[in-house]
């Protein structure tokens, strides 16, 4: 008898058909005597079309009542599978964030969680309950409804099965695990069976989608085991779990690509000290996260300042940019929103192999590939490129450490 | 200055044209110095598309989490006005149910207000802002949605109003008042300048759909004025108010027609004492409203037992008669949905005038329309028909009691 804690995605909450194959599954876990909490997305496309809807109704929507308004895809997918085991004649019950004692900080759009009062969830397993809770939402100490960023209902699950203890966190998918890079870019690529923590979150810092970034800081940090596998067959996926000896002993286990990014550059900006903080404060202040920055310094006092942010933060990115860069006298500022992508390599092993930075610029200047801003971790290395060549670059990296060759 | 409650109904938000004409009037409202809180409903369908979804998750969807699921559609239109007027400048701050501190019971799908915490709403109002209310719902002692059966987002208006002490509670709907009759069915129908809690309460209870029942027993219970107008034009609608001498005296006020019942008949009901108690007592512990009772003693100590109910709770009703009709011994149960209407006759005049049903006995019989169950109150006379003459019928009684003409 185990304690579980099951997400599904979007996909796999699409419509009523899927709802009740995920109900098969919840009613199998449950059957066989474990205790299920189960903890589901909106259905898929559902966010994209309230985004939508909120655009119409204003050009820049106010993000907490943005909040309130995506707050009813999960709402409505976790009422559904309620109603569903419940007519199976299970015992159920839906809880929304706050329900669910999720109290997240007041960052509307992409609030963290703070603490989680699992007394209601616990006390529903004790009365023999499959909890059903509405993921991606909580409540700040005002009571006010908050979301926790895309994918963020994997940071609930994860979140909750910490405050529980579950034995385990499975997080259902559409894809069989993680792969060591997108199957749909590069047709060679493979499903890792176990993966480190610190491996999984660079490669979800990276834009692989299968797992919020979050939601693996936070399941690193409370050692949660996490399961990425297929809602769609019983296959065993990929343990995210903490690094250990039998680990596949890969120097590189994955590559990423990353289109989310957008860039900003401030031109002949005056280079005096002080002018990169007052450019960049009030975009911390609006809480938008600076990935890459690059610096440089033109002939006259001058300097060019180039940096990316998510397309998500790109218009009010681009609007405080346009203030700021006027006030500090830049003359021009480009923006390009779609023409580049960031293509990275992880692997744990770096840390004790050198040269898979020069491998890596080898291989992309074989296929002509120029890199526009080089960035480092201890166990990443990525490079920003145009976007046309993104496809080129991963099958070229993939290849090139290794990765299409079966173990 | 005034302090106004404006409740817009589902045709009045159905899109996000109409939902920035309802800022317009909002504004408006704002901008010549009145406290405004604004109590929305779904855009019009939304509820009808949820019910729908529900039931094909479930047959006979869990009330709770049908109460979850419905919750979203008011909580879409609260976020999406609160975003448009935020975007033009104002404070607005959306609040759902429980925000709202709309407590009630714990009957689901039809929950009673017990208590309304305005602090919430009050705070903000003194700060300046306009307050954006969910309609329809509220939360129970243990924090769980309840929403407030159909047309609830009235009697949220009305009971805000009455907790805030608002100056006017006004009601925005897709007609211009309450009319004589219903003008789709009777042309000559006229529009009601002012019309009594108790005659109002009548109509509402057969039929009149222009507000919810409970509503107008709040208005009544705490009187508050309510002004029931279009939200399309800028015309003065019908104000509803306590009794007074200078109202419209007509004998007959209003004519209504409601198709919303469904029949039960149980037949060979053993005539037994406390046989109908065991009939009745689960259908009431089902919190299922029974309308009218007609009972008719066949020989050889048997009787047949007909009663309504709403074509909501039919499905239930039946399941329920079914199980009790073959305990008590009825040897058959007999049922028809569609089939029946019931037309009334209202008007506080009846309580000094005598010769009222005789009259409307005599319109019904001059177009050879059979009257199958009869039912009065001190100010109303109700007769259920075959559903097929409801048309004929209204029209025969507004002419036959002078509402043709106009005053």
């Amino acid at each position: 008898m185990a304690l579980r804690v099951q997400k599904y995605g979007g996909t796999s909450v699409a419509n009523i058909e899927r709802i009740n194959n995920v109900a098969d599954r919840v009613q199998k876990a449950y059957d066989q005597g474990d205790k299920v909490v189960v903890v589901l997305s909106a259905m898929s496309g559902v966010t994209d079309s309230l985004i939508s809807l909120a655009k119409q109704a204003s050009k820049t929507p106010d993000k907490r009542e943005l909040d309130v308004l995506l707050a009813t895809g999960e709402q409505t997918t976790a009422a559904l599978l309620a109603m569903i085991l419940k007519s199976r004649g299970y015992k159920a019950k839906s809880f929304l964030g706050f329900q669910a004692g999720i109290q997240t900080d007041k960052t509307s759009g992409k609030a963290r969680i703070q603490e989680i009062d699992g007394k209601s969830i616990r006390q529903s397993l004790e009365k023999g309950y499959i909890a059903v809770v509405a993921g991606f939402q909580g409540a700040d100490e005002n009571g006010d409804i908050t979301t926790l960023g895309r994918g963020g209902s994997d940071t609930s699950a994860v979140a909750i099965a910490s405050s529980l203890k579950a034995d385990v966190c499975e997080i259902f998918t559409d894809v069989d695990g993680v792969y060591t890079t997108d199957p749909r870019i590069c047709s060679n690529a493979r499903k890792i069976n176990r993966i480190s923590y610190e491996e999984m979150l660079e490669m979800a810092i990276l834009g692989a989608k299968v797992l919020q970034i979050r939601s693996v800081e936070f399941a690193k940090k409370y050692n949660v085991p996490v399961h990425v596998r297929s809602s769609f067959n019983e296959e065993e996926g990929t343990m995210v779990v903490n690094e250990s000896a039998d680990m596949e002993s890969a120097v590189v286990s994955g590559i990423t690509c990353d289109m989310n990014e957008a860039r900003i550059t401030l031109r002949k900006v005056p280079d005096q000290p002080g002018v990169s903080a007052k450019i960049f404060m009030p975009l911390a202040e609006a809480e938008i996260g600076v990935d890459m920055i690059i610096q440089n310094t033109r002939s006259g006092g001058e300097t060019d300042l180039t940096f990316t942010v998510t397309k998500d933060d790109f218009e009010r990115a681009k609007e405080i940019s346009q203030k700021v860069g006027k006030e500090v006298g830049a003359t021009e500022i480009l923006t390009a929103e779609e023409d580049i992508a960031k293509v990275s390599v992880i692997g744990l092993g770096m840390k004790s192999h050198s040269g898979v930075a020069a491998t890596m610029f080898q291989a992309l200047a074989s296929e002509n590939i120029n890199i526009r801003l080089i960035s480092t971790s201890e166990i990443r290395i990525s490079c920003i490129i145009l976007a046309k060549y993104a496809e080129l670059a991963v099958r070229t990296l993939h290849s090139a450490f290794g990765l299409d060759q079966k173990k």
